[in-house]
Parts: structure tokens; C-alpha cells; sequence
């Protein structure tokens, strides 16, 4: 019997068997907790608007006939226009809407398309760890195999102050990670830069990093920019092994450094290269399901054929509203507005932890906060339901936030291996693209953690 | 090489190998012929919007917050509440919104998600042939195996007037279909109910008839309404055997006959049955990529699971906008309104092939209208290209037709095996949810085939 099934309706094993996820543990607590309104700074969706030119073109989309029936399975030529005359100057040449852009039903199933469209039962692909939890599923899907490969910590060790960029991976490491059968490599670029410099400096022990914190995405807490030198060796190795780069940039337009897009580095490597896109990040609109792959299009002729297999063709309305957004993004000055804006909720929001004495990273993309709480103590009688007793001490501790409070943040282990969770069991991601007045509410509720800090 | 990507590149099969499609064929002639602009009664896109009230809901969502965020992945707390209470008077009892509704995104990613939710490699899906071609591939992505089932025609034979009630499924073949291995069978209900009268007295051959015409879907061009009776010992071999009942019933508004929910049979069957809805057929908003499954706990919560993995969630805004539509729709009038808005539209059509001779069958369900073309002449030597021309005479029909009188329409042997292509390769499909000025325009056009009619 799986949950009352009988066997012969037992499900597959593809969504069985795992235990109960961050989030559901999360919304569940915060729905059940005695604090009530949370304030929830835990998932990375945004508390405000996406800009009213982007609305507006909603609605006028709403008012067309074509804009509410099926779009083209590979996406609205309008949007793929705006997308490849976007991206066409990183490119250095005007990239073809008709056969280098596809677009998809969000960034999530972009990437499934693509493991759908390259990878047969057996087929390996490469990831470094830690991982975000929807890649393993969407890769297993079609049946491929994951070989994770770890990124290594900076030789002058556990004294001295160091720079994310120390984290290297051994390349000789990866290549022999390498077989016949490796036929994908997924990165993730721009990231969160300085937690491994945080980790080191506040004496989190680097030593023994079995296997580590390299890339990886969206939700998952830390992370590193990749430079152009690490891509372009990572891209020579792909190169010389022909094996497709997944590469997820869906933070591309909200960075506080420069980073480097791999297909950008050479045709050899651009040739090898699917750049995923997310409107939802984009444009601070995570509900509207709007994502792009762009590549060459030999590969991409095969995404948008496993995209029409799964949904057919994605949201018209909301295409057209996005084509919109990136026509007029640069003129309303969109982007470089988002980064500043981000910026000043990063600042504001982390004041509290200076305050309170509790060491954060200083985020160089995104909007994720991570917090070091090793000195927040949690009472040794307080009360944990079993599924959350059973976790790590940032799954207690964002229990016990949400329960005394009522703030609401992600318990990071959730995206290492039990082996390395470890690494950030004292950690506690916060969210900070949320309203000015959530953030000062947070602000003010995070100041009764003062009583529990020794 | 496949497409010239070297062999290390090569793409899943699940993605290769498949001729072109019906819909890029017809796409890429109209936009080809100097007919221009092509009167568009191909595809079942509505050629209307959706009704004000939802129009309305929608860019009033837009205006809130947590209507462009993520949904919660089975879908928005109020819309699985307003679909439950629209079905409950079917069913019989309150339907609970959070255990036996999931929203998907759209009806054909809805049955992705059950069949990743139920198929391991190896197992067995019955369906009835014709099959929606989308079918086939969503089965085969988790590994399943399509077993096919046809119907029987009348015993009595060619030279009677029979009602489609009379092609009957024979009930000992579908039982020896049936394997330890067959974990669901795929039904579709309301459909199309008088093609099978009208080919007979169109003196259409139906022997041999060596698979037929039952089922199945959307863009399916010809079925049939199966009766209570049917249902129910489709049913009771589905409870003997343990095998799930995946029914599309996307057109669950749009009948003009009564028709049975095969859920609502019995507990025994409802216990197996997973139920297939979709907003944009419901609400003519094929763009906007709203479906959901209803059906007992212990399986939507696997599909749940599965459509968790594959979009993550459904476009938000949208999904309030159809939650909105289901509070409103009685109240509106709304369903009495568009089944006699679509009757209208029919009447209006086929006047047009009274006028030419052209017999047609006059739709029970949805709104395709099948034409029988045998009176249309094509010159002898007219020109198609090689991938027309390698394809049944149908194709031929929809290509002359675009070319010379500037109307598209569907051949409908694309949802035949080439076995049994004969059967409709004098049809033409044509979509009549089109404005009465474009069903004025198409019919203007359509006089002009009246010198090609011997």
C-alpha cells in the first residue's frame, strides 16, 4: 500500500518517497502559528508589483482576441523578437528569434525541456553540489543519471580570509567526472558571491568540505559568480567532450558585479550552450509563467519540440506583456532601477543583524540574505514536532522564529546532502524583495531575538 | 548527424522521428498563399474573447500583488474552491477543494502530470483509436506502453442507416486488452456523435473496418458520445481489473446532447477516475493554459506531485480570473449562453455546404464540423509540394483550398494510423468558434469551390 493505493494503482516512483519539502514545512508552520500575520521573508517570490508599463501591457493584451487563444508552441513571435534584439548586444550579433529563442512555460520547464529533449535513460549529467531539488527530479524524468562534483575550498584554510573566487573547482576532478555517457552540464550564473568568504570568517569550519557549494539556483541559498577564466575552461572541457552546458542565468538582470555569460565566451562554446531566462525574475512576476530558452538552433529545434510535448504552448497574454517589458525596459530604465532598488532593501533589511551582533553575507546578486544565527539559543525544553526534530538546527530554528516571532525564512540545509548539511545548519535565509514596510516589520519583529542571543 | 548535430549531440528520441505536423502544414501554407488573408477555421481557437466578467477578473488580479506571484503548486486556494463547488451538484456531494482538485497548466499538462504520476516504464495505457496525437507522446515520456483498442461498427452493416450509438465496443477484445501490466485506459466524452451516421449514409465504406473511431480529444476530428451503458462496463472491467480512468472531458460545457460523467457512475469507479477540465475550452481562453484534474485523494495527490516536478505551478493571475469565471458563470448565464451561441454558429456554417451539396455532419459536442469533400475536384495536374504530396488526399483538399480559395481547414487523416487514413480522407475539418463575420467570409470563400463540384 502506498498511502491507502492498493499496489496495482501504487504510484511511480518519480513522485514518491520524499520526504516533506522546505516549503510545505514552512507555509505550514506559518499558517498554524500563534503569530499571526506572519511576516514572511522565507520564499523568493516578490511583494510588490511588476512595473505598471508591464501591467498595463497585460491588460492591453487581455483586450485581443489572439493574445487570450494558443500561442505558437515555441512562444509569440513578438516576445521572441524582444528577447533576441535584448540579448542580441551581449551576443555581439543579432540573434534570430525564429530558431535561437524558444519560449517556455517558466524557466522550471525550460529546463525539464531540455533534459527531455537530450537525455535518454542512462545518459549522464553533471552538477555541482549543493543542488536545488527541482533539477534532480527534472533530470530523472527522462531517466538520466546525476554525477555531482564538488568545488573545493581555498588552500590557506581555516586562518585566513578568502574570496569566493578561492573556491575552485579541480578540473582534473571534473574531467574525470567525464564518461562516454555525460551528455549535460547544468551551471548557474551570477550567484550570491560572498557567503564562502562570511563562512570563513566567522570561523565555520572549511575543513573537512567533502564536497561543496558551487552554483546552483533560484532557491537555493549560496553560491558563487563564476569567472570568465572558470567558464571558459569548463566550457573548453565541453568543448572537447561535446557535452551540452544547461546554463541557468534567470538572476541575469540583477547582479551587483559582473558576470560572464558562457555562450558569450566563443562560437565552439556557444555552439554547446542553452541559456535559460525567466520573466518571473526578470520583472518581478514569479506567477506568470514565462521563461525562455536561447541557443543554437540545432539544440534549441529540439527544446521546443519536448516543450510541445509537455504543455503544448504557454500563457499568451502574459507573453505579450513580457515582449512589452523587454521593448521598453531600457528606455523606462527598468534595469538599472530593479539593481538599485534591490540594493536598498538588502541594506535596509540587514541593519537589524548589525544590531543584534548576527553576522550575515552581503549578497552580489539576487536577493537572498543569509544569516549566521549560531548565537540565537533555542531553549533546550522547547517543543518540536517530529518532522522538524528530525532535521537539522536551521530547520528548529525557523520553527522556532515562525512559533515566537513570527518571521517567516528558509532552512538552507534543505539543498545539501545530508553529509554536508552541516555547512549551514546555523544558517537562515531571508528574502528581501519585499515591500519596505514588510522589511521594517521584519526589522521589528527580529528584535526579539535579542532576549535568545547569549 | 541528426539535423547536422554530431552523434554525440543527438537528441532523445522522444523528441525525433515524427514527421511534420498537421498544424505546421496548414500554418506555413497560409501564411505562404497568395490568398491573403486566409480565412482561419482550422485550428480550435476561439475567434472571440472570453466574456467580460472574466476579462474583467483578470485585469483586476493583475492589479494585486499575490496574483502575479506563484501560486501555491495545486493551484490557488479560490479556484479549486469554485471548481469544487461547480462539480459538487454532479457528483452528488461536496467535492473538497484541497484533496481532489490540482490545477495544471492547461488540460494537456494536466494529463502529463497523471500519466508521470501513474506510468513506470513497461506499463500498459489502453486507448481507443483515432488518438489525439498529443496522447501518445505524453504516454511514451514516462515509459508506457499504448495498447490500442478500436470500436466495431453495426452488424447490420453497409447498407443501413445506423446511429454511432450502434459502433460498439466489443467488450471481451477490450478485456483481453487488458494485462497485469495495464495500469490506466484514457476515455474522452462529450464528443462529435454523428460522423459515424453520416459516413455511413454518405456511403463511406465500413468494411472493412479494421479499427475505428472511437474517443478521444480536442483536436480529434471525429467520435463519439459514449453511453451510460458503455461507461458503466468500462467501468466495472476497470474495477475488476484495478486500472485508473483517465476521462477528457474538456468540451464538458459544449454538448448538445445529455452526456454522462463517468466518475459520477458509482463510488467503485469514482474511486479510479481522474477527471480533465480546461478553462480555456470552458471559458474561450485556449491561451490561457488553465486545466485542472478532480478525482480521490490518494490519486490527485500524485498528480499534484507529478505537475509539481514539471511547471512547479500555473500562471496566477489567470487562475483567479477562472475562479471568477466558475463563481460567476450560472449566475451570468454563461454556459446556456455559449451552447446556444455555438448551435448558432453551426447553423450559420453548414448553410453554405447545403448550398454547394456537400454533405457534413452536424456536431453533438465542441465545435468541429466534418465536411465531406468527395464532389471536390482538384486539377489533375495541380502542383503540391513533395509533403503534401506524400500525404493522403486530404492534405491535398487543405492545400488546394488555402491556395485557391484562401480557407484553411484540417485534414483529418493526421489522427489516423496509416492503416485506416482512408476512412477520412474525403473530410475536411472545419472550427466554427469563429466571429459570424468570419463564418460570413469563410462561406463566401467556400462558393468559390462550386466549379471544382462535378
Amino acid at each position: 500500500m502506498t498511502n491507502g493505493l492498493p499496489a496495482k494503482l501504487k504510484p511511480a516512483a518519480r513522485v514518491t518517497g520524499q520526504r516533506q519539502d522546505v516549503w510545505s514545512i514552512i507555509n505550514e508552520a506559518a499558517a498554524a502559528s500563534p503569530q499571526q500575520p506572519i511576516v514572511n521573508m522565507g520564499q523568493g517570490f516578490f511583494g510588490y508589483n511588476p512595473p505598471d508599463f508591464i501591467i498595463n501591457a497585460a491588460k492591453a493584451a487581455l483586450d485581443k482576441v489572439d493574445c487570450n487563444q494558443y500561442s505558437p508552441t515555441k512562444g509569440r513571435p513578438r516576445l521572441k523578437k524582444a528577447i533576441a534584439d535584448a540579448y542580441s548586444p551581449f551576443w555581439g550579433r543579432q540573434l534570430n528569434p525564429d530558431t535561437e529563442v524558444t519560449i517556455t512555460t517558466g524557466a522550471n520547464e525550460g529546463m525539464l525541456s531540455a533534459f527531455m529533449a537530450f537525455i535518454e535513460p542512462g545518459d549522464e549529467v553533471i552538477l555541482f553540489e549543493p543542488f536545488f531539488d527541482q533539477y534532480i527530479s527534472n533530470i530523472e524524468m527522462p531517466g538520466g543519471k546525476i554525477v555531482y562534483v564538488p568545488l573545493h575550498p581555498p588552500k590557506d584554510g581555516p586562518t585566513t580570509t578568502s574570496s569566493a573566487a578561492n573556491w575552485a573547482i579541480d578540473f582534473d576532478e571534473l574531467e574525470k567526472a567525464i564518461t562516454p555517457k555525460t551528455k549535460m552540464i547544468v551551471l548557474n550564473t551570477p550567484r550570491r558571491l560572498l557567503l564562502f568568504l562570511r563562512l570563513i570568517r566567522l570561523g565555520i569550519p572549511p575543513y573537512p568540505l567533502p564536497s561543496l557549494l558551487l552554483t546552483i539556483k533560484t532557491d537555493n541559498p549560496v553560491g558563487k559568480v563564476f569567472s570568465k577564466e572558470e567558464l571558459q575552461k569548463i566550457g573548453d572541457l565541453c568543448v572537447k567532450h561535446e557535452i551540452i552546458i544547461l546554463s541557468d542565468e534567470v538572476y541575469d538582470r540583477l547582479y551587483y558585479v559582473p558576470f560572464t555569460r558562457v555562450a558569450t565566451l566563443s562560437p565552439e562554446i556557444e555552439r554547446l550552450t542553452l541559456t535559460v531566462g525567466s520573466a518571473g525574475k526578470n520583472f518581478y512576476a514569479t506567477g506568470w509563467r514565462v521563461g525562455w530558452l536561447m541557443g543554437p538552433a540545432p539544440l534549441i529545434q529540439y527544446v521546443s519540440a519536448a516543450h510541445t510535448r509537455i504543455c503544448y504552448s504557454s500563457v499568451s497574454p502574459l507573453q505579450e506583456a513580457c515582449a512589452v517589458g523587454f521593448e521598453q525596459a531600457e528606455g523606462e530604465g527598468f534595469w538599472d532601477q530593479t539593481v538599485r532598488d534591490m540594493r536598498g532593501k538588502i541594506a535596509r533589511f540587514v541593519a537589524v543583524f548589525d544590531e543584534l551582533g548576527l553576522p550575515y553575507s552581503d549578497p552580489e546578486g539576487g536577493y537572498f540574505v543569509m544569516v549566521n544565527m549560531q548565537k540565537v539559543q533555542v531553549p533546550a525544553d522547547y517543543p518540536f514536532p517530529p518532522h522538524v526534530a528530525s532535521r537539522p538546527r536551521d530547520f528548529k530554528l525557523a520553527w522556532f522564529m515562525i512559533q515566537e516571532i513570527g518571521v517567516a525564512a528558509i532552512p538552507p540545509t534543505e539543498f545539501y546532502t545530508d553529509a554536508n548539511a552541516w555547512i549551514a545548519e546555523d544558517y537562515m535565509r531571508f528574502a528581501v524583495c519585499k515591500e519596505d514596510d514588510v522589511l521594517e516589520a521584519a526589522k521589528e519583529r527580529l528584535r526579539g531575538l535579542k532576549k535568545y542571543i547569549k
